[in-house]
């Protein structure tokens, strides 16, 4: 067992099911020493977590949506990577993008939930450089959208 | 003749005219294996295809706005690459905006019409990974815009 | 004093103070050749510039959002490369981001301003790709996001 999945395991957390790819494009390319993963929206165990923030949507719960986004990258790249977490050796950027309203201003504190666990998952070399925006909406009414680049060995 | 484009003659595609740039950016940077190709808009043969999904344009029209922004993409690597897309080893990543009412959700549906074309293409290698979000407006008022990140050699 | 630097002086530019992080995300990472830095916001000495263009803020205004967006990026640059802006071999790519009503399509010639001062700045190295969309808003109500990719040295 990598030395990630056991922390992870000391963490309570299991990684959710890699979505498959219901379209012509993939859940991840790798390109040199990077690993590009495709917008992973806010699917989890209850489905999909639909929401505005700033109108049907408060920010704990935008937080959550964040975290299950995050979760599902890191599931797609134990796919890309064979089971074997302990080849990041970085995560580069993340994107965020939070289904917002024009009201809406606090969307640093909603990816949050995104960072918080890439460095609760990572440690140091979890700490990203990232950008984050509102949306009008996102995919199937997802609250949040995030994308990754990760450096990988 | 490269054998890509022996392959979009074969499917009766015409490459547009790349645009060029208007401003103090360029439509492409490569570094390393990377060619990095800026923000495409719906522009073809009948001018640029304005428009806002859930208000102005339906789906379908959408999906060929994306594939417009596709083949813009496409004609910019072809300067990029001196006319040789067999150069392109893979289609890394496609970032796609959708001009879109805060109502509509099926913003991946769009954005295919443009990962689509990446596959007719390019096969195997066009398989990218990918973002699609909604916009409240885009440049010019154009439906869709992409952005892209090839691997080259 | 780099070259860059010296530029700078002659060009009566001051680099702001890089923000520090405040969350579990930091200011640029670096990969290989590729030096990845968060999105900035428009903050400058008189505090940050909250509008939307196309409600509160006019083009011009806007354009001098996204110089401070732009400085700001190198001001993180600056920090990454140990205050040796001449490390910077070509800025590769912006990401452009304007707190806009779905009524604004100039959202091209608001990003010039950052795209104006890279030049400026960084001469045939500035020139870079780029992506510039609209957003119904952006963190604390900035009116731009600017986030980059440098190739360095």
């Amino acid at each position: 067992m990598s030395a990630i999945h056991a922390h992870l395991k000391k963490l309570g957390i299991t990684l959710p099911k890699a979505a498959a790819p219901v379209a012509n494009y993939v859940p991840f390319v790798r390109t040199g020493g990077l690993l590009v993963v495709s917008g992973q929206i806010a699917f989890g165990p209850d489905g999909l977590m639909k929401g505005r923030l700033g109108l049907t949507m408060d920010i704990a719960t935008g937080q959550q949506a964040a975290r299950l986004c995050a979760l599902n990258l890191i599931a797609q790249a134990n796919v890309a990577l064979d089971g074997d977490l302990d080849k990041i050796t970085q995560v580069v950027r993340l994107g965020g993008f939070v289904n917002a309203t024009a009201d809406f201003e606090d969307i640093p504190h909603v990816i949050n939930g995104a960072s918080d666990l890439m460095v609760e998952v990572f440690g140091d070399k979890g700490r990203h450089a990232r950008a984050a925006v509102a949306c009008p909406n996102l995919p199937l009414g997802s609250a949040v959208e995030i994308d990754a680049m990760f450096e990988v060995k």
